[in-house]
């Protein structure tokens, strides 16, 4: 496999994970910023085009995994490949925020539901949808409804 | 850090990556199948409720990174972090695929776009898309408008 290393640090207003918003109706208009390592910055290259990015990030202060998890959006325990837990057996979290701007190796960015500090694995463009009428939302579709 | 492991591996219909549709217009509608290994399993517990699912991976024939990239979408390059390349500084990939069925750790999906035999690093639902009218896809969709 491959020694996963940092290619920058999110600057986020959550200084404790207990501070990010979650559950049914969660949402995280929060801006922040991705600021991405000096040696790494040329990789940034014609990012301005993009508007929004798919960003891999470290659950860096998760330590182990559990199968079954019961999220803070559900009264029952349900697979972790089914949920967003920072438990799982690799710790790697997703986000998808929408770019403001850029200064050299620093991406402004809107939706950041990461802690302050946490480190960034990979940005990758967002490029489609799904279109939204094939789309089924299992459990949380469900827990939705019934809200 | 942490240690990057498999969770399980692609069964794929394509036996190299010189097989695997790229540049523009590129689709994957191929079948293949997310073997999860027997002691990750119960995480898939309720997956069959999703329509589609985000697959992590590993580019485990790719070695070192490239910070600038000339994709064969493009004639010029562009920073690595905009496109899909495979040498990137943690070679992760992502795969949204279409959830066909499920029998025991093994699911059956459309949208394979991975070599037979790589190595799964997680699986995220997929719960939601950016409003169509709100993307913009850089130097991608320049290059699609420009065929």
């Amino acid at each position: 496999m491959f020694t996963p290393r940092p290619i920058g640090f999110v600057r986020s207003p959550f200084k404790d994970v207990s501070a990010i918003p979650k559950g049914l109706g969660a949402t995280h208009p929060e801006e922040g910023a991705l600021e991405i390592l000096p040696e790494f910055a040329a990789g940034l290259t014609d990012i301005e085009g993009y508007s929004h990015l798919i960003v891999l990030w470290a659950f860096d202060r998760s330590d182990g995994y559990d199968l079954l998890v019961t999220p803070p959006t559900d009264s029952c325990p349900h697979g972790v490949f089914t949920t967003r837990s920072p438990r799982r057996p690799n710790p790697i979290a997703l986000t998808i925020v929408e770019l403001l701007g850029r200064e050299n190796g620093i991406l402004r960015v809107r939706g950041v539901d990461m802690v302050d500090g946490t480190p960034i694995l990979d940005i990758k463009p967002y490029l489609s949808n799904i279109p939204a009428e094939k789309l089924r939302r299992g459990w949380l579709g469900e827990a939705e409804a019934r809200q």
